[in-house]
């Protein structure tokens, strides 16, 4: 039996550009921050991952990175318990760079997934196969992405506008969509809602649907809504989304919503973990999950949800973050293995300046609003050092180690208040 | 990316010498059958896989053989692909080769098995990993099996008496017990029941407790019994078994006797493929799923079973019929990466004539009642062709083409009748 074991780990987090999106619980702030691990094996192999960069989160992984030394890259079994033994306390919860959106969810798969896939990555490179074979097999060579819209400002305050602009009504999401699709060939739609009242937002949906007949939409508000609010807006939309996403927070309040609307409901926020999906199912909540490889566990971990939606009748999408190259990578390898991923994955691509990663350039390309599958070892992708130093850099400049778009909105507006849900 | 297409696969039927043990349906024939299937990919990679071998599974196994030509040992979503291709009309049911007791599952599922077997053998020879590697890594480097016990006669009618002898009440089955545990070293105990009187095998539990009061043990009548008749006998059981296994029929018929009763149930008989998994949990029928590679689908399919079980806080165990090395191997790799299988596995294995097999001896040996799981490369288990070609020859003079327990007890007692339940 060959052994690849890990002889060490590079943990370095990294920031980029981000614009001034809105949220439920506030805005985007200037820099996202992300960590890249990086592993190496007593024989040479090399393997990426990338995940948040929260400081909890940032800490933990420095923590597991100690005690995974030693794992074979194989023995993703003896990985998660390396991953485990190195959380005191065990599943605690928090610091997974959605802004406190996501606040239950497994802090060891959490930790883990990045690790996960950076062992992948290097079993791709000792076999010469691509992450997607490792994991079953591509079903398809092209991996569809969603357009994923914002309501935005113009710019960052006391910034001049970016090259987006602004989109603060149904006229300048439209806008926001043409261009985005123009540049990137999307065919289905998502609006990150939740911003606006909610009469707002179904007239933006309105609009989208006149602009683009052909266009599969979404609408996400983050659980901005009760359930009445829920129903009524669930009711409005009926027959203009092909789901509607976390209306409001909570199983039991989604599945009160399930009950009355007639658009399956999707989820990111209420089934973000394997222990939710028993009661999540047995009070049938939602009708689709978001996948997400980065609180999902990694990869093979992604399939076994994959396989439990399989089972259970639930469709299956791919929620994201703002991310760079590795995770689009492991994203479009995992969407590619699957193969009831049959929705177009979210991702916040567009929304990075496409100067900025930490991968050479060239590896993953938007076509008609799809990535090809790399077929080259492991994850198809390389590192850039200096590109990685520079960020890293950017990072300790920017000065955020932790995620945090409401404190951003106080900043500029005083008055604003989290509330969950607002409507 | 590195290519290894199938290009020639070997369907081998064969039989080798079995035992009369009785169950709930009749009694095992002269002979058990199998089929042995091998795969050599273009650039002379090898793989084993082991299934049944009633002859419309023989024929789908061979009609499937053509189909996965050109697949590469990677490509699993692919080799699925071509299998259910293979099978017009889908997912039929049938010729699984356990006498009819399983009556549903996946027909795909059970054609795909060995090839993915075989392609998991195949990439572990590719990569120098062991198939437990491959499922994620082996939690553990030694896996335990039961002594799985049976009500028998002495031998075969019209023959001499085998070498275990006669096992027709109490005694009998506590020295069968004491034989196997000498032999073997198991530290659990399975009775297969549904034969005598349901308070015949109560006795029969009885005994074994007092002559082994630190062993677990089973009791599997194979849905003989009616729900009343089950809630009696569990009741009576209380404190004696770790699980009690399909005492009845059904998914319903489980889930009313599973709310009478104190100790968890177990089945191999009502929940059978991913298709009864919604149902079996939502009605919460039964604690423990007996998983078996051979039914549900391959070994990466039993880990997302694994998985399934695990999320919805059920206790997996694992079935067996009548099988040689190959399955052995299979099962001893998959238990070994499946942190959740913490019951001892079944096996016929004490059944079968050690001198008989398709495998080159010495890669499997039970010590302390567990199997040592191989570190080669693969299932680390090597083909023994003329040992194929002797037990290949047996099928063929056998004259058994399909497992028919039931027509054997009726030609030895012609007044036999099949009766579920029974009691």
């Amino acid at each position: 039996m060959t052994v690849h074991r890990i002889a060490a780990v590079d943990i370095t987090p990294v920031a980029f550009g981000d614009l001034p999106l809105l949220n439920a619980v506030g805005v985007h702030e200037t820099h996202a921050i992300r960590t890249i691990v990086e592993i190496r094996t007593d024989d040479g192999l090399t393997g990426l991952g990338e995940t948040y960069a929260d400081s909890a989160h940032l800490a933990r992984l420095r923590r597991a990175a100690d005690l995974v030394l030693g794992t074979d890259v194989w023995d993703l079994n003896g990985l998660v318990r390396a991953v485990a033994d190195s959380l005191p306390g065990g599943q605690t919860t928090g610091g997974s760079g959605t802004a406190g959106m996501i606040a239950s969810g497994s802090t060891v798969d959490r930790v883990f997934s990045p690790f996960e896939v950076a062992c992948l990555d290097a079993q791709g490179k000792a076999t010469g196969q691509p992450v997607s074979a490792l994991l079953g097999g591509a079903v398809r060579d092209r991996v569809e992405f969603s357009a994923y819209l914002f309501y935005k400002w113009a710019g960052h305050p006391g910034s001049e506008p970016d090259r987006w602009g602004a989109a603060l009504d149904p006229d300048g999401i439209v806008e926001q969509a043409r261009r985005m699709i123009s540049e990137y060939g999307f065919s289905a739609i998502k609006l990150k809602g939740g911003v606006f009242d909610p009469d707002e937002e179904i007239e933006a949906i309105t609009a989208l649907r006149a602009a683009f007949p052909d266009h599969p939409l979404r609408l996400d508000p983050n659980a901005a809504w009760s359930v009445p609010t829920s129903i009524r807006v669930g009711k409005s939309l009926d027959g203009l989304v092909e789901y509607l996403e976390d209306p409001t927070p909570g199983i039991e309040g989604m599945a009160e919503v399930a009950r009355e609307v007639s658009m399956p409901l999707a989820t990111n926020m209420c089934v973000v973990s394997f222990a939710d999906l028993d009661p999540g199912i047995r009070q049938d909540a939602v009708q689709v999950v978001l996948s997400d490889h980065h609180f999902w566990g990694g990869l093979r971990r992604s399939t076994l949800l994959a396989g439990i939606c399989d089972t259970f009748g639930l469709g299956l999408s791919m929620h994201s973050n703002s991310h760079l190259g590795i995770s689009l990578a492991a994203m479009t390898h995992l969407a590619a293995a699957t193969p009831n991923l049959t929705y177009a994955c979210d991702t916040h691509w567009p929304w990075k300046d496409p100067a900025e990663d930490v991968i050479r350039p060239g590896a993953l390309t938007f076509e008609n609003g799809s990535v090809a599958v790399p077929t080259g070892p492991g994850l198809g992708v390389e590192l850039d050092r200096d590109a990685l130093g520079v960020l890293h850099e950017q990072y300790l400049a920017c000065g955020i180690t932790d995620r945090d778009d409401t404190g951003y909105m106080r900043r500029v507006d005083p008055t604003y208040e989290r509330r969950t849900p607002r409507w």
